[in-house]
């Protein structure tokens, strides 16, 4: 069996700035969890919107067949870094269904989540 | 690609009321989080629902295209303010398909939010 | 406009049991925030089931037009109280759309919500 | 009144390893709230996935007929542990429509939840 939808959006999203001591970076560890049950890799292109310039993407990302993928925000690299202080929305197009639920962890416990709401999917 | 649907309401929202100090002050920011992913500005028209008297509103938000808008209820002035320390709901009517997420922000930690949920939308 | 189902589910409640001081005391406002925008009243009847008894109810719940209201499982007194220490799920049937969010407050934090999320409707 | 979907899906989970004092291993307590409403006992299929390695499966879980059951990840065992210190996801398929909720309970606060979500469902 195989579950999911091929388009999702999480409309709140942010990288705290800088630094100011080791406990904000251990804070800032905000996530999309991707589940694919599918028997086929699923190629993920992932759009981030803001506030007050265009948005940029596609990051693209791969989740293997029957195979979840935990992205971290702060680590998306090509074609730019997520700007950190600044809000952002999130907006994933899959080839194959997924599930993509919207957790931010705090390292500080043993990576237990410190929210976790299911996306937006349509 | 758009996605969306331009009817959302959030069943549960407080401002905490007047002061106790600093902190409670910081950790008071109710939001309701927005995206817009079309390629026109959405006017989103807001209601605000109460225990004990009629609603108020709308208050008229505009989210420009291709981006996202957070909108803290502390914020709203007009037609009149959100009451402090009362209980409220919130229903959102926009003019072209939009994602909204209710989260609630504790300043103390860099802007991390303390609870998130995607709102209920039709 | 009116939003909302008819239908809803939260799979997940507790009750602190007893007390402990008065934290626990303050910390145990499991709440269903109901929303009604119609221009009728609204007779919502609860149902709350267990792992290892029949479910009780239907509790009888009143949210008037255009307003909400949020349900502390803590003060159901009819048919019974909620028991303590004692996991449930609540299921709410409305004769008029609503929508409900489940929230759990604390109130150490000038009425914070702890966690939150929209409850499951059809 | 029955209310539920039979497929649901949670994208993500994770269960601290080891033992870094009493406090870690109180806090592990990730959860699926499943509430069956039907009048048939409900036999679910849990199937684990994983970012690196086949997923496992299925577990055999029954909710009775009008009960609700708290499924701890910790504790399944057949067809093996899960492991601990590893991100996951989980999909369940169930005969009769069910309800299913995401939560991490904190047990250092009287059982009530850290966070939160009710799973995506199809």
């Amino acid at each position: 069996m195989t579950i999911g939808k091929k388009h999702w959006a999480i409309a709140e999203g942010y990288i705290p700035e800088g630094s100011t001591g080791p406990e904000p970076e251990m804070l800032s560890h905000e996530t999309a969890c991707i589940l694919n049950t599918t028997d086929q890799d699923a190629h993920v292109e992932l759009m981030i919107y803001f506030s007050d310039r265009d948005p940029i993407g596609p990051y693209e990302i791969t989740v293997l067949a029957k195979r979840t993928k935990h992205v971290r925000f702060n680590d998306l690299a090509e074609p730019e870094k997520v700007p950190r202080g600044t809000d952002y929305a999130s907006v994933f197009e899959s080839d194959v269904p997924v599930v993509i639920q919207h957790t931010r962890l705090d390292s500080r416990q043993a990576e237990l989540g410190l929210l976790s709401t299911m996306a937006y999917s349509e």
